[in-house]
């Protein structure tokens, strides 16, 4: 049986999911597309021999569409994934769930509603090796209760129109989820602080930031978040246990000695870093749908990123230390 | 179009090559396994859902079947290869072609008759990402003209019934392949040093081993293959050029801090270390095949690997330096 | 000419020094010793063919005494530097260069009126290899201006009697001061965080704690302090700029390959990590005094360090983010 | 008491030796210095307040000197050894000990017939603590016996009018000492392969070489020797052993983040790399000749130094492998 798939966004990611599940991913055959840009669109259906959708609802609605891929833009997300719900389908939409806590809201209550777990968020970091093996480490015990977590996430430039708050919503995001994931518990706390801004940040935009984040049991969390660090893509992670620490492994890259100097090559691209971590999500949630369920991060995991997120915000305006109140979770979300 | 492959054996490797193509790779499918050990295959042919043969032969003449792999034990390549050239169906074939030098020119000669390149050799370093950065580093001009090979080759232990002979002509194959294909030319001559032999090598087994190998232009190359190092399955390869060095990297494992020491794990198994290679060779196979070719190491690198490997073993038995006489390539295998 | 040394704590660092001044500095001899055990100080006396002397008083007036080191116990060290300042004679002191602020502005005060350098604190992280390469490094604007510091600061286990304000006292002490130097500015606020507490912290122990601080630039730094660390003695500093990164290199030790892991040492005592900085420092000392001066670190840097670490303690007991009000630095010592 | 030291050679590394007797040994002051150019040895007598003598000989023959350090070109090295033994003084002599094994013969015989340790040769390699690690951890059973030694020695670029030749006897003659004295056995046999040159080895210099040493209980060694590797002065050694492997660190520098890699500066320079251990040869050597004795690599230690240089000379020229007769160590010279 080979899932259909129908893709929302045929943007640069939505793109890259297209050829993914074409000719990386195994059981799956995208056969709809929709974007707001139809003369892409277009293009990409003919290319992929996909039907090609005026709007992402008819997509939605379409028969042969067993599941979808939501890569539109931020705004629109809440919207598809609540219709793929109303329509009782599988759908993975790529992060943030939503721009607003009352949104991600909604889709909770949707998915709890329809009393089915329909809705996977893209967090692909879980799926990374790397932090696989950190999390295999700390469950095996090997290095004690962890006590401190120093994360890094660095982009050489920021994306068009970047501003201070996205360093936080689109980019520390990916820490807010991985992190709670790999410690297995919420936080308490949140603040910011506001090192002096590189000169090569433009636009007022503040950078760099780095997070601090408490959790229920007292781990302290501190990531910097610089979005100009012009050398390159890096993603860092330690992890302070009570006896030993690890660290995420940089990518396997070859060594070189050349002008007084031996190296190594620092990917500048996160869809370089992570593209391993992007097929294997979408490879077991190909393999979850086709078994009726889904397994990889949840409605309400996209819920929880979005209101520490929407705390971190908060603590950067005020200048403080903001308490983060997590609702219980739902019995249809434990584990 | 989904290729329809049929699989030869269904010992530890041919087993996971059908998960492989069922699971990993996209656009293939097993249809049909064989192997001596009757039973075995039947299960495996149930979990599949694919046909089980009673032999080989038969699998190579089932209709349903487009392609072949040939995971059988060594002896009965050479005649399976030869039989799907017959039936002009394409034949992915593990490392060795054949266990003489007589056997692979044949299959180079009925390839030629048969005017279509069908048969593909299971070097899978070749698709193994640190290589990959290698030949593109050289070919760059980063290093200048490379001048010289250090390599490594362990094993934590060897396999059962491993002999002295086995060290070169199963194992540092793999270098004599991958090492060709990096520099782009072929052997001149051949040399084996004895060292001193692990008190943990057993049964008169001389391990370690280094072998001299020397190309047309005058790069040297030394290889260490010792299948008794006790601590992990290791692969180095550090080329030296005119103006830098590059090294394969380690594969990428988290890094800790513990007991008094900074370490990271190396793998025990060859399969681990190269599963991402094994995954990029046979989706590469499928794809190429689907349009009706291969890409991969023909047959000819096949034959010219075992001439290597049979002057080493010269070599090794004399105690001096060996000349290797390479045939002239056929124009049916040029570049 | 020869220096001759009066060395006042014959304890373990003040032994270590005299073996130092000894064996490997060149040009000082130690002709005086003193220490609250008398006995001790007479067999290292003896030893060293050095004048064991009742007390340290004595020690600094004996006429054949041309410079002084103290070591003796954290509360006699102003005591000893004022007396040293009296009798205008050089004088290496341990840190602390005492135990509170009034303590170290009352040396700085009689330096000041004695208008002459003669003291110098034992800060020797200024001398280690690895942060003159980072100032270097700074200093040819390889990396653009310093943003962020992530340092860390871990020993296996806490020394007797160790409190939870010594973390910061006597051991983040010594970031306090080479950051300090490093970047060429004082410090604005500071702020202590205080992670969930390692099982293994005992009597009470808060470990490990973070401390934060800012520069009047705007630099932001965060020091792990973590005196239970169990693994080893580790002492990491990363240094952010616009355009790069540099660490602290780990020392360098033989890479093993063995038991299945890829490791090296790490040393488990700061003797051993910072032997060479000693070295270097008591030898530029002695090098500096014979030309009737000093040019380590000043009292001046030492009132800096005290004042700093006070504000550290009152964060950490207030848990609230502390102005640190830094007084003008004399003209006396301006640089 | 002082130890009063001649210096014979006031070039570049006897220059050298000057200031780090003066500067950085304790013990030792260099009270007396000659060279064949007799002004620049006078500006030296000046600037270090020592006797400037006409010849080398007067030099030995003057009272006040109680050791000599033998720095001058190689030919006369033999000459000046013979002479301090003649006057029963201590003398270090910089590597080579004599350029021909014949001489070294007589060195050896005269010093046996002194009946005394006068003589020590100048490897400073032994001191490295790089190397000292390497032989605890083998000497400790660590990694079992050793079987394999893969070595490389690199220059970015040669010295003036460097030869074939000299790429082994000046360069390669460190590994020869270090690596027997590293294993505690002696060679059997000697092999050098040329592989292609580098276009940018001039004047008809083969460059690289690679020297294949076999020790008496059958251990292998490779050394690569690579004078005109561009990129920095770089030295690694692995030893294989049966249970494991160790290698030699590379120095301790610090590690940067910056233009798309993560790099750390290799030295260009044998200075830089070995400053230390020439540091610790010269402590060694001053404070055992204070005890009346020497306890380096002695006269017997250049000999045989000598003759496999001279084995693997013979071995290039000849193209084959080369026996390597070592004559039966006196009872003098038995450790």
């Amino acid at each position: 049986m080979t899932l259909h798939v129908g893709v929302i966004g045929t943007g640069a990611i939505g793109e890259d999911h297209i050829r993914r599940l074409t000719t990386v991913i195994t059981g799956a055959k995208v056969v709809a597309v929709s974007d707001i840009n139809m003369d892409h669109a277009k293009k990409i259906a003919e290319k992929y021999e996909a039907t090609c959708y005026a709007t992402g609802e008819e997509l939605i609605e379409a028969p042969e569409v067993d599941a979808i891929v939501v890569a539109s833009w931020d705004p629109s997300h809440a919207h598809y994934v609540l219709l793929a719900i109303k329509f009782r389908k599988f759908v993975l939409c790529e992060k943030p769930l939503a721009t607003s806590a009352e949104d991600c809201k909604k889709i909770v209550d949707a998915e709890i509603a329809a009393q089915k777990h329909l809705v996977q968020v893209g967090f692909m970091r879980r799926f990374d090796r790397g932090y696989q093996q950190l999390k295999t480490i700390i469950e095996n015990g090997k290095i004690g209760d962890p006590l401190m977590l120093h994360c890094v996430h660095r982009n050489p430039i920021p994306g068009p129109k970047h501003t201070t708050e996205m360093s936080i919503k689109n980019s520390v995001i990916h820490e807010i989820d991985v992190l709670r994931w790999l410690l297995g518990e919420d936080y308490k706390t949140a603040q910011v602080l506001l090192p002096k801004s590189s000169r090569l940040a433009e636009n007022g935009l503040r950078d760099p930031q780095i997070v601090l984040l408490e959790t229920q049991s007292g781990v302290r969390i501190d990531i910097e978040s610089f979005v100009n660090c012009q050398y390159g893509y890096d993603v860092q992670c330690e992890v302070v246990g009570e006896t030993g620490t690890i660290r995420l492994p940089d990518p396997a890259t070859a060594i070189m000695r050349s002008q007084g100097a031996r190296s190594y090559e620092i990917f500048s691209d996160w869809s370089d870093r992570f593209i391993e971590a992007y097929d294997i999500e979408f490879q077991q949630w190909v393999d979850a749908v086709k078994q009726d369920t889904v397994k990889g991060p949840t409605a309400w995991d996209g819920y929880v990123a979005c209101i520490t997120a929407d705390a971190c915000t908060e603590a950067r305006e005020k200048g403080t230390i903001v308490p983060i109140t997590m609702p219980t979770c739902p019995d249809f979300y434990a584990k």
